[in-house]
């Protein structure tokens, strides 16, 4: 059967390069980066040489990156140091952040003296800055975390201006960067954050790792103790061929980045023109319509179909052999429907059903043609 | 130049089966487990299969086996969670443990209103079982924190043991098992315990994966928050190729593990006879010299050196292409010596170089003969 990805916000595929590299890390350097022999300093030049590339990328210093088994833990080790260890005692986010985000800091709220501020979003789910600069003028010590790009609806934050703002205002930026990194270019030292997060497998890189930029001298603790990896920022041994990896994919990306996203772009553009074609009743979610306000990466549309026929529509799509999501992947074994959608859409639209059709390298405009015959197929006999 | 490798107790060798398939894996199988369509369902059949087969393996539910990134995150997991969630106020460990534990429960100290217990251990470092027992009773809830395997002397804890002294007084007991399981058989429905903490890279597996063993309804939480997965008590994208490949990898461990532990074992009771031969003057440090008190896979040795030309040695077998270890991996990064080592040697002996030998079935007679010459040769000159 044919089979179409439209799903590479979720996930991606790993590049071959990035697999025969790690491939041959496993067969050959198998020492423990922690051993003083040979073998562990073979490990363990693999692993700084990593992250001296992965930092120059990012234009930080290599000792500002550290490794993790993803973007979660990333901002788990962010959040849950900065209330432990550095005393924040109020988190400004939105509603629609990732549930690594959102979870966490509720899991914060019990446990610590915490307020939490939710800076308001518009119709588009773009974030009010002039409200966030209000929710600022306060005395607490406060952290701002707000995703670089939604995962969900594709929004791009001005991270540049909110990083402005916070030092402008003394509080920390933390930024879930998990859709951006590896698919924009981002100077560091131009966008002063303190904190950001990572994961390798939404950039043709492997599943289980990922990285926390962690500003110079910020007082963090460790979210798992033990050994004195990562410069005692996280203890374990580390995963040198999922390190490897992360850097390899990473340095594809970005050694392609204008060529890659501008293919990218070009299906987007595609998808979207078709898409207004054939189904001129389409909304498009939050700002996935736009070119420039949404990711290059994916578009999310509400789709005019009744209510009834809704819920079948995604397995329908799944039996012709098209991966797309309602949402995040990381919601969509549960019951519940998309966090960031109730937030932003009305009570009508959210009856109808939304979809994210994510585009990578790897797609093509022959997929987009079929991926918009079924859709067109399925919409029609639906609204008979 | 040849090398042998005598670390296995740090990190071992990927067997190369394992790394075909997840090297397949990477390959094909690149959905995100979370995801609802076929690429997604994919993974999370892989993800289901290996979790069954390794809940078959330790004969437990599936259920009851939660992935991690390794053996220090699971420890951290369990240890975070009993003081966070069940309110525990009375940890009793020992002072032999992994940093993955003391560590940890330093930290715990430091935040809760919690009260830790040392058992006592004597000279070989074996635990003294009446005097856990005298701690056990105690009001207050409590864990007992006790590895399996020492990771520097080797010592076998009796754990079925311990486990019976903790439903007994109605304490939870976590083990960390990083350095038994897929070395020994292990059944948990004859060994009562609550938690275990396994990292596959112990047992020519990869690194960055390893699980928890958490028993039906402990109500234990996440360390790491944020999506569903793992039945909602570890978030973050599953490491598919890595989880294939922990199961992978503790498959061949059981299915030869007659075998295979066999030829181990004669390769660490040839090297002990010839060190009694050829350096008489040796010692074997906690129950390393004993092949049933301690592993098959470790000795441990204190050399006679003098002090001055001690800090040498490891260089030198270096050196020479030989590849040991002070104490344990995690820590040989750091000055100071082994905390294991520290806690039941005389002052005379920890002056002298201790060196841990691990061995694994990838190692041979010869290599051992080469060892043993070469440390015959630099404790001969050193004599001089």
């Amino acid at each position: 059967m044919k089979t179409v990805y439209f799903d590479n916000a979720a996930t991606t595929q790993i590049r071959s390069e990035v697999i025969n590299k790690m491939t041959e890390v496993m067969r050959n350097d198998y020492g423990n980066a922690s051993s003083s022999h040979s073998f562990g300093r073979s490990s363990k030049s693999l692993i700084e040489n990593s992250r001296k590339a992965i930092a120059s990328y990012l234009n930080v210093s290599a000792g500002e990156i550290v490794f993790t088994s993803g973007g979660t833990e990333a901002d788990n080790l962010v959040l849950q140091s900065v209330v432990r260890d550095l005393k924040v005692k109020h988190i400004i986010t939105s509603k629609i952040e990732h549930h690594a985000i959102l979870h966490t800091i509720e899991q914060l709220e019990k446990e610590y003296d915490l307020a939490i501020s939710y800076v308001n979003v518009d119709k588009t789910g773009t974030i009010d800055y002039a409200h966030l600069e209000e929710l600022l003028d306060i005395s607490k010590k406060t952290l701002v975390s707000l995703m670089h790009i939604n995962n969900e609806i594709g929004n791009i934050l001005d991270i540049k201006r909110v990083a402005g703002l916070c030092k402008d205002k003394d509080a920390l930026f933390h930024s879930d960067t998990v859709q951006s990194v590896g698919h924009y270019a981002l100077d560091l030292q131009e966008v002063q954050l303190d904190f950001l997060a990572v994961a390798a497998h939404k950039f043709h890189g492997p599943k289980g790792v990922g990285f926390a930029f962690i500003r110079k001298n910020s007082g963090l603790k460790p979210l798992i103790f033990g050994g004195e990896q990562e410069r005692g920022l996280r203890a374990g041994t580390e995963s040198v061929h999922n390190i490897v990896g992360i850097e390899e994919a990473l340095k594809h990306a970005y050694d392609n980045l204008d060529k890659e996203s501008a293919y990218v772009r070009s299906l987007k553009q595609y998808f979207i023109e078709q898409l207004k074609l054939k189904i001129p009743l389409i909304k498009f979610n939050g700002n996935s319509g736009d070119m420039d306000k949404g990711t290059y990466t994916l578009v999310n549309v509400c789709l005019p179909v009744s209510p009834e026929k809704a819920s079948m529509l995604l397995f329908q799509l799944d039996l012709k052999g098209i991966a797309c999501s309602k949402g995040s992947a990381c919601q969509s074994g549960s019951s519940k429907g998309s966090h960031v959608l109730a937030e932003i859409l009305s009570d009508e639209d959210l009856s109808k059903p939304s979809i994210r059709f994510s585009f990578s390298i790897y797609n093509t405009k022959d997929e987009v043609d079929y991926v918009i015959n079924v859709l067109n197929e399925l919409i029609t006999s639906s609204l008979n």
